[in-house]
């Protein structure tokens, strides 16, 4: 890894521009001569073919943007409105983006965005769900909904090959926040890659008022590298096998939720929030925790049928499961939201941070000396 | 493994046969001449002593056709009757027999089952256990039960070498459903290899009522080869340490419970049943979802004293505990039940089904293009 | 490893002394010649600069006797007295002890012990906390508190390099055992290392009565050998990231709450307890269980605010979290508290005994024959 050095994400995103600068979609190694001249811009030594060191890897060109999907794209509340069909798209793209700074990964994302978008119904409701796949993709997808009775969760009757769409309906038969993933064949590949999102079945009286609602997931991303190295990282089956990945990921990207990557989330004290958390694993359990605040009310399993726990440090959210939360704000702070299996934020980028805005408050907190 | 090729069951059982080809109990690598023929034949190669690979090592005469404990094998319900004296035999035996189709596994198992029995009582009941230890084993085995108050859950009184057996009586003092496993101090090595089960301690007004009752139980094998590997499978105690097994397994044979190779358990749309559920580990938390269904209601630890939990998609199953589930099935498909650490099911082999058949319902789901 | 050897505590101890024996504080493999010939004698051969294998490592004098803390250490209950102003001191302490017998490894500790010392206040008492680092001290450190509303959980105002200390105040607004920790950027190093501890918030009413109350920690160590390896083990953040520990421990050291340690905790027949265990991670979820008996209620991630599961056989207690649980003892036994992970057990030194004298209880338990 001597080789390797990191970049700043504005410098990165000079080089490789927004539509990419001659490479793309190569996945796995074999890439041309652009591709080693921009790594090598990159780690800002001269590009010539001959110096490489073995086992440097290029990054590759970018075809997307952001993968990080936005924390407050949540759909409103039903609030107990009669049950009604809804209908939704998912369309699965293959797509090159950054993980962290200067180093690339193929994702398979969910609208372009991981977790993929956040899908609200209500019990009772019948939901109308089409599945499309990329024209330039290069894998089979489907999904798997945990809040469908039916064959795969839906799976069976919604795998697409590249430019195909398919279309199942079936109704909400019981309340929570449930999962939904891609699901063939090398299931743990394509969710260790993006494939996963959340469909929230809101029970018929609706959820309590909040100020509040932000929507969150997490992943582990399997690759040949360790974190940190920059260049294209490519898909590694055996790290899955042994559940070591080189991310653990919040949104999908490196530190995704922070000032450094894509912003903080803002709050202000005294107001309330709800936390959806899906964890997609495909393999790790996560311990989500608030750094500086706990979990006011929470909902293991997303299990909405059930009273809440109150005043909890950390949950434990197996992989294929979720997680709601709710959160009071009584001081002005940054509150990290990490997997308490530690090392997996500060070694694998494992970071969002709400920013509570306001005044101190030092009844509650002070610094006395 | 570049010599190592899979071959079907139904081959491998011709091959091998009940009884065994000339091999029988040789564990870990130092095995004799007609040991390296059966496996060459195996392996579709003329057997001579010069031309195996270095590493290559042949497959083990079965002394057990069949690992995998029968689902529907549930003692039947107490349902309140009065306490009293119930009495059971556990006998260890250490069998080789098919871990996957054309590899073998030297298992421990109590009944020559994985899980062992299921056991049944009530609270308050007396409970008098007997342990054997099959004349031909190798090891000490004895049996710690975590629904006893005592020493070692019994285990200190129940060490039997070969040949010998052991007496100890309880009272149940406290329902749910609790693993029993054996406890010497190779503890992880012979759960790992199969040695553990269910006792159930129905509460004194017994169970609701169902359809169904089905017994399952999940443990990882750690062998010194991946899985897919045909030929023997020696234990392999630094992949323990590691926590990284070959196998994880669902009734302790590679896609158990599925129609390549034991069969899927049956139900009809409508019915409802109960999952009485044992994860020996050693060492790995199970997250259990059944995909395309969801657990009505969730027992945690089995600990049927508190009320269940409504409507969770995945439930966090420890090493040394159990869950209980009920299950409606509005909908006629393959529901299939696996550990959401998704790579054990793709990867390592923990795959069960229940197959619902019945008419289909296209109000709750339908595929519509 | 084949040089190494395993020599008994006593022994041990002998050699090193209390103060050690010319190496102090010296971590990571630079040692002097003194250093050398104190392991070979450790080893038992002639301790000569030429003949040290490739890879020995030498043991390091030990500068603390004792990191196990005191399970029975715990602060009397509050029990609904009026909300006040407590205060507290951290000191943060790095030094050399074994690990087990005739290993050493550079722990850090609060208050010379791990976990850290078990702090007690009621539901909005104000609590004021000092933290201070010895001026031997290596590294930076600070304090996070899951019981704080505030930045970092006190972590933001709290760091402090060898020699300081700072002060905060925070008022405990809501109930529950929290883990606190040190949360540096090395956080994942110095949890591993030893800088962990439980501050409980009993709830305005108090706890109910219990005969006992005993304070336990688990924690799992990652060093460059494996357990079992004399002389000195450094730390090795490359083991931490792949999640493979040489120790899991409860309270410090290699079987620390057992007779050929620290020795068990005891107890009568017919007494009650309540455990407070903490598990500092910082990476492994704790399948905590008592074997020979089972968790009467459990309080889930310590919140004591939730009405408690019943008849727990086993509990899963995420990193960076708590469990908090009552039990009978109604029989004499030895009652091993283990992570039913279970190789932590046998394999990596994760085992506490809770020792029952009293009279036999025929009736509840007992061998036949």
């Amino acid at each position: 890894m001597s080789s390797s050095k990191k970049i700043g994400r504005r410098e990165a995103l000079k080089i490789f521009g927004a539509g990419g600068v001659g490479l793309s979609g190569v996945v796995g190694g074999l890439v041309g001569v652009e591709g080693m001249a921009a790594a090598d811009d990159v780690a800002g030594r001269p590009g010539t073919r001959g110096d490489t060191l073995p086992g440097r890897r290029p990054a590759q060109a970018v075809t997307l943007k952001r993968v990080a999907a936005d924390p407050t794209k949540v759909p409103p509340p039903i609030n107990g409105a009669a049950p009604r069909t809804r209908s939704f798209t998912l369309v699965g793209r293959e797509a090159i983006a950054e993980i962290e700074s200067g180093a690339t990964f193929k994702y398979m994302t969910w609208n372009n965005q991981v977790p993929g978008p956040m899908l609200r119904v209500r019990q009772g409701d019948t939901v109308r769900l089409t599945v499309k796949s990329a024209e330039e993709n290069k894998s089979a997808h489907n999904v798997d909904f945990h809040a469908v009775y039916g064959p795969g969760g839906g799976a069976a009757d919604t795998l697409v090959g590249p430019g195909q769409q398919k279309t199942i309906q079936f109704r909400a038969e019981y309340p929570g926040a449930f999962i939904y993933h891609c699901a063939v064949p090398n299931i743990d590949e394509h969710i260790s890659s993006g494939m996963f999102g959340m469909i929230l079945v809101e029970p018929p009286e609706g959820l309590t008022p909040v100020d509040h609602e932000f929507y969150l997931g997490q992943n582990e991303v399997y690759t040949d590298q360790p974190r940190g190295t920059s260049g294209h990282h490519a898909f590694d089956i055996p790290s899955m096998i042994r559940e070591t990945p080189s991310y653990v990921l919040l949104n999908g990207e490196d530190f995704a939720l922070t000032p450094s990557n894509r912003g903080a989330i803002q709050v202000k004290r005294g107001e309330t929030a709800r936390i959806f958390f899906v964890n997609g694993g495909p393999n790790l359990l996560s311990s989500f925790h608030p750094i500086g605040n706990v979990w006011t009310k929470a909902w293991p399993a997303g299990a909405l049928a059930n009273p809440p726990l109150r005043y909890v440090q950390t949950l434990p959210v197996p992989p294929g499961s979720t997680g709601v939360f709710e959160m009071d704000f009584p001081v002005p702070e940054p509150i990290k939201l990490v997997d308490h299996a530690i090392s997996r934020w500060i070694r694998q980028g494992m970071l969002g941070i709400i920013q509570v805005s306001g005044e101190e408050q030092p009844d509650i907190y002070k610094a006395i000396s």
